[in-house]
């Protein structure tokens, strides 16, 4: 269930209430890929006051495998996650990953990158696989093309996922429908969400297409997919701006795997409700920080010209850190700022220890969610 | 200083009161070789209850280097660690670790095993370098035999060591002696500790020469090094049982880098106060973790046979964990233990997330410091 509580110009402040607690948005989800925010453990992601994370159907699907996540009780349980879990539908990394794939009508038949397995994904084995998953938000399973296709490839995809999205919400309707509770959580009153997503590439008119088709079916919420795939920032903005005006305005609205912080600033300014994004963590890894140029709290982001001026990226191993004593970001209140010099967490990266990796990933990831924490301060 | 609270056989129970504070021994020093516990924060080991670190010279030394170390303000300062820091010498590192090294009367010139720099390490260097780190123990420099060297190696070893004891307590003597302060930390009342090293390989007569020469330079406490290098642990055993009991009463004993519970145990038992190892952080990062077999409340290490089914080595990857959701060590007070299942540890460790690494060391690391709380209790 959504509602929305407050807007200013298209920017919406909503709740999303789900069987694992409520989701105040806009948010940002840090990802668990294979059940952990890498170097992060639920406990800390906990501390860090996020709200909701999202694994990957793909990743679990290999290990520990279907028959696997469901003896082992649904992720929450395995991973020791209180709070909401969405799940993508697996689409997007079989074709980004899988070592061979072969895209019938039926689904996908791929082989594990692992351990180059064949294994079939069709939208009602990734609906399964979700329920079992017990994520209190499903993805539709989808047709992605891939960032350079064309035109009519662009149309086979949205098509095609149109037609998956139909025998997804089946599945997921035959089974949620009627008791309205997720089977893996029977005593958790609250029904889980399926989501469809929008395809179409940068074709605004077969975005409309698709966005029709799916709000045709009826689902929890919608999601802008295949974008943030390479294409430039302009072409992500203008199918932003022209779509999310178009979806339903009591459903919330997810722009998938993306981006800068001041991209996901424009798109909340466009009235996107909901985000991801391997950014704050792969970056951490890579020693790259983000960091406040202005003290959140006195920050608008909502209101005056759009500006990515708010921040900066700071890359730690830089020589000129070597004797910076000083704190990563004043205005932080992660306990990697509170605890942490320059210099120090620099020589951790410099003499390859792995804390360093942690240190950063936990900053990278608090500076994600104070950002939207404020976003929904100004809304 | 020193104070011996408790004895019981030859067990002993006593408090080292140093610059940063007071370690009740026997104690177990977790090792931050390069200024981090491996995958562990500053502030993760204050949790654990760590009360003292080590840290090694001959790391810092390369990076961030002599003028490095004094520019951040020694170590404390620069790893936000509050409690005492024991740091060695460097010979140990030289040895094992450098690309070449050569060694005179003078000291020890080696090839950085980073980036091929040529550096000197003398007895003087190696103190001028620990004083710079602000260490409350230091060890002075000493000439380390190889594991299977031969008697007059040895020899010539423990004689140079002798040698280098006397003109590592010379620097240390001219900068702390007048003062009794550390020069990196003057305000702080309580005089930092120089430590001297036993050496002689399994030759007992060469051990005692070895002590008598130490005694009568006279150290704040004296250590067993050269041990724990591949000899067959009933000759370290027949050593240690030697010469504990004949290393003065009133200082502080240290057996370097060792070992096995049983191990640390048994020296406990033969007198000794002090122990470090690499065995609970690096097993753990092999997914190897020490679990207690009996409630360490109900265990007394000191009295009764000696006995190595107090624990057991419990290889988290093995595939008959991949269901089990019960907790690593059910007698264990750590983060991991209260959080997280045995199946999802293995997951981690099976999927390659650096988390399992952090949560199988704090498992390892609490696990050795528990130990030593229930040795202490039961002296």
């Amino acid at each position: 269930m959504f509602e929305v509580l407050q807007t200013k110009g298209q920017a919406r402040r909503g709740r999303l209430i789900l069987p694992h607690g409520v989701v105040e948005t806009p948010i940002f989800m840090p990802i668990a890929t294979k059940g952990a925010v890498k170097t992060l453990s639920s406990q800390d992601m906990e501390k860090l006051e996020a709200q909701i994370i999202l694994s990957n159907t793909y990743h679990l699907l290999l290990r520990p495998g279907f028959e696997g996540i469901k003896k082992l009780g649904g992720l929450h349980h395995f991973m020791n996650w209180p709070k909401p879990i969405l799940t993508d539908s697996g689409g997007y990394q079989v074709f980004s990953l899988s070592k061979m794939n072969k895209t019938k009508e039926e689904g996908v038949i791929f082989q594990s990158h692992i351990d180059g397995a064949r294994i079939e994904l069709t939208p009602e084995s990734s609906i399964e696989t979700q329920l079992a998953i017990g994520s209190d938000i499903m993805m539709q399973f989808d047709d992605v093309a891939a960032g350079g296709a064309d035109r009519e490839r662009h149309e086979e995809a949205m098509e095609r996922s149109l037609r998956w999205a139909r025998r997804s919400f089946g599945v997921f309707d035959a089974v949620v429908g009627a008791s309205g509770r997720s089977p893996l959580h029977p005593d958790m009153t609250v029904r889980p969400s399926l989501f469809g997503i929008i395809q179409g590439g940068t074709h605004e008119d077969l975005r409309e297409c698709s966005l029709r088709g799916l709000v045709e079916i009826g689902f929890d919420g919608y999601a802008i997919g295949g974008l943030s795939v390479g294409e430039p920032r302009e072409e992500a903005f203008r199918i932003v701006d022209a779509i999310a005006p178009q979806m339903p305005v009591d459903k919330p609205r997810y722009f998938m795997g993306g981006g800068m912080p001041e991209e996901i600033v424009h798109y909340v300014r466009a009235g996107v409700d909901m985000f991801d994004c391997v950014l704050p963590t792969r970056n951490a890894r890579h020693g790259t920080l983000f960091v406040w140029n202005v003290d959140p709290e006195n920050w608008n982001p909502i209101e005056g010209e759009e500006n990515d001026n708010f921040y900066q990226q700071m890359h730690i191993t830089n020589e000129k850190f070597v004797f910076d004593e000083s704190p990563i970001d004043p205005f932080c209140d992660c306990e990697t700022c509170k605890t942490t010099s320059k210099a120090y967490l620099r020589h951790l990266f410099q003499v390859g220890e792995i804390l360093a990796l942690r240190l950063a990933t936990v900053h990278n990831v608090r500076f994600y969610l104070r950002m939207m924490e404020q976003i929904r301060k100004t809304i």
